[in-house]
């Protein structure tokens, strides 16, 4: 551990297939607030250093729904792999309404950098998912700088505006229903005019769409997608993630799952073939 | 769907791993409440009968914990296995304290029925649990007879009774970290205290060290404890379980597990070898 003010502290520490998830706190220099994450630590990594795979959730969730319900576990500890989860918004902050709506606020960051007051003080989860977590992960685990990126929901548009933004950075790329044109839909609407301002020329930064247009790294884009999901059509609009990867020649293999639908039980049932695909990428397995 | 009063109606409807995990509500009558069951149904039951695995969890759970957080669908999809949940037991009462104990009434049902008023009225869920649930799930779902019971602590405690007092209804056993001598531990004497009475003889026909010395049936019984839940030494008792079996003969397979404590993460670890143990007894493999 490194003598750093925003050295992580261990909040609890819990033996799952052989591994170790672990929680910790830190002060987070892009919130100004106390931040929580979730690292599991596979059996190798007491060894060797193991690559990375960040999981970002989505709206109302925290560190702990994916590593209580997705199953991941079991197969990151044949592979190998650490997974690392964020809270998906800074904590302990009380801006007006901040705390009024599922869907913009806490519990819902949207993996931007806001730059809208008040939410421009502490709402910068871009950089702090992008660069902080990241170095501090680094800095204190036995982990590689091999990351991989993915996430459901809100979590699924924050994995692949990362991934995009940043070339070289990731090693692979992955999504569970993700919000697909932000600009395009309600619940991106609100959260970027909320967190970015009326100008819509400034939302396109943060479109899955909108970047995969220019994108100058094209990870492969494994996309899972239940077709009974209620927020599909309305909200994340898995045909216009579809046509644009058409447009740009970006590779996608978005599979729409017949009957399943927007919960963690659609996640556990695809999430062994997430975790593959990265491990591929991440030279883990052939 | 029979048209009796017990009709079990749908609450909710979710794709798991091919298959279907459904809510349903009833009224029961043996709680003379509404009582709230999950049930399972891995994709083999679209087209024939399967059999079922009993699950029953520990204080506080209601049928949904399992479902959530053991990851046991993916192993039952691939064996052709159901899984049933009943809750931990009645809801809707409000007798005094009922609700104030984590150990105690709503949540703590403990799988006895109570003769102590007024917990005698609706505190019946041994009887729930091993008669009037299969035979709802046999008359309604495409289930065979074969039925195979585990459970976690409280409710591992559960499926030993439920088992060892009814030779010949289950084809096999296991249970998580049981609370396997309730007569010696805190917890146990707290609920049979109340919900039997002070006579400390009426509740050793609810104490699996008891029922084992006097075991008709010998089902082959795996058991998993971690070595660092803190249950283990005051509640949990491993080692009365051990020289309860060893004194009767009874065939044991006790595994302490190190570093392991007594969540769902313990549980998650080891529900597949459950599964498969379960899954020979009722023939589903070799």
């Amino acid at each position: 551990m490194s003598g750093l003010s925003n050295t992580p502290e261990l909040i609890s520490c819990t033996k799952s297939f052989g591994g170790w998830l672990k929680r910790y706190k830190h002060q987070s220099s892009n919130t100004g607030t106390e931040m929580i994450f979730a690292i599991y630590l596979p059996p190798q990594a007491q060894n060797a250093s193991v690559p990375v795979l960040y999981w970002l959730s989505g709206l109302t969730c925290t560190d702990e729904n994916f590593m209580q319900k997705a199953g991941a576990q079991r197969m990151a500890a044949e592979l190998g792999m650490a997974i690392v989860c964020p809270d998906t918004s800074p904590r302990g902050t009380d801006y007006p309404e901040e705390h009024d709506n599922y869907d913009f606020g806490s519990g819902a960051g949207f993996y931007v950098n806001a730059t809208e007051a008040p939410w421009s003080k502490s709402y910068r989860m871009y950089d702090y998912v992008v660069s902080e977590l990241p170095e501090l992960i680094e800095a204190n685990f036995p982990v590689t700088d091999q990351r991989s990126i993915s996430g459901h929901s809100m979590g699924g548009h924050g994995a692949i505006i990362c991934a995009l933004k940043n070339p070289g950075k990731y090693q692979s790329l992955s999504a569970f229903a993700p919000i697909s044109n932000p600009i395009n839909c309600p619940w991106g609407q609100k959260a970027l005019g909320g967190y970015l301002g009326k100008d819509k020329e400034q939302w396109k930064a943060w479109d899955s769409c909108e970047l995969i247009a220019t994108a100058e790294e094209k990870l492969p884009l494994l996309v899972d997608q239940g077709q009974a999901d209620d927020f599909m059509e309305e909200q994340l609009k898995p045909e216009a993630l579809k046509a644009a990867c058409e447009a740009a020649g970006y590779p996608l293999e978005q599979r729409i799952q017949p009957g399943y639908d927007h919960s963690y039980f659609f996640i556990a049932s695809f999430i062994d073939d997430h975790l593959r695909h990265h491990a591929k990428a991440l030279g883990l397995i052939k």
